[in-house]
């Protein structure tokens, strides 16, 4: 990795590191590139709903951290990033070993971010897309104050 | 409570304590109506976001929870929901001891629902909007399979 | 009217009268409050889709206009608006003799405001809700630049 | 073309010029083939917002109709298309010559069938994102009726 490469690694993941939700539900990021994010969790009985699928609200928490993220990643340092507002459509129902997120910048303002993501349920080696996101990042300064 | 408001209570409380990760998250259901229903959530260290505030996905999934409990309180028994689709504005930082929401039903079909909500962040006993959510949700059988 | 009324109705009336597309599809707005405005827009054979209906785009400009001005109307003398983005769920068929907005401000902030906005269907003489929507809208510089 | 392909194409067609609205914005279809949909639109005065770019929500009209058009797409005959819902991220100002659309199903289920769609601005010969649309689509019966 160039030193470039470096930086942006160790702020995201400093970050990310500060979304002690991520640890509760045992989500990680899997990797980190200018634009672009993902992020995996483990499928759990305690993350479910009523049918024993991973409740909606749980996909979207990785969705929303991973657009976040590929947002962020176009910031200058010294930014911070909170959401807008996103959408969501739910797919096919989130279940098997694991679901994993891929998210990536759709345009990059000054101010505004706007990021789609997919997520993917993995059930024995097999990948289906579940849900999919479009959501809008703001910069704010560090301590998440809007500008 | 008349025998058919008990029936809804029961029917709605058995499936709420089906989603394991209102659990896990510590959310509750304070009110369910024909149309309406309420969940708040104690704000806890392990569900926030980087500036300590509640994460945008933890706040979804209450309002999502909320959404579709409204919806499956209008179904005849016997019925399932999923979520199709939903977006949540974030208005302001959810922060403060508590998140109150409340959601209800804006038209119901016999197959889809659609459902608005809100987040209200409790400081201090002062509440402050903090999110709200347009939200569709289908009917499903028992089992989470769509028809 | 007081005088910051007589001000704001001129400024935003003004203004529409600039969406020259107003013009082409009939709309024409019926109230404008501090943070809530109303358009109106008659049926018409060049406004449908293939089942007759208004166009849910049609709908949808007629709603998003409504936000707009919603929100331009809490703003300060000099600004622009322009929509960052909206979600609108079509309730019922958008049919009748005319179709009624209302969008009121939900939230408005520095930069962003959020509203939300019912389409009403009127046929003979009776109203029925037949989309609504949230959206997010960015003040702007008069020529439309985002700062 | 195939058999299929010159069905395709005539059901679909037949269909469009049903969408009176479409003549009126001076949209038309430039593409169509399984899954996908593209529609061209002129920019005009009379389409216009206040700032003279093209109102947002003729914009979504096009955008709408795309998806519409692709879900119709992969139905079998005799099935009618409804929008169930729909966002749109207004991403740049939608001014040039001609706005470009693409619409494409993400995901076709037996009711529901959800799309995306890019619309591109195109001035002195250079595309530019513009807007994306994230809909859900609803099979129906060819009179417009949900089932």
């Amino acid at each position: 990795m160039t030193d470039k490469e470096t930086d942006l690694n160790e702020r995201v993941r400093a970050d990310f590191t500060r979304q002690k939700v991520m640890e509760l539900i045992g989500a990680r990021m899997s990797l980190i590139e200018p634009g672009v994010c993902e992020i995996e969790i483990t499928a759990r009985e305690d993350l479910t709903q009523q049918n024993g699928f991973m409740h909606a609200g749980i996909v979207t928490t990785v969705l929303d951290s991973a657009c976040g993220y590929a947002a962020f990643s176009l910031m200058p340092a010294g930014s911070g990033v909170l959401s807008v507002e996103f959408k969501v459509n739910l797919l096919a129902p989130a279940k098997g070993e694991k679901i994993r997120v891929h998210a990536e910048v759709k345009r990059a303002g000054r101010t505004l971010t706007v990021c789609s993501a997919d997520a993917w349920a993995v059930e024995n080696g097999e990948s289906k897309i579940c849900a999919t996101m479009l959501a809008t990042m703001i910069r704010v300064d560090q301590d998440g104050m809007k500008r």
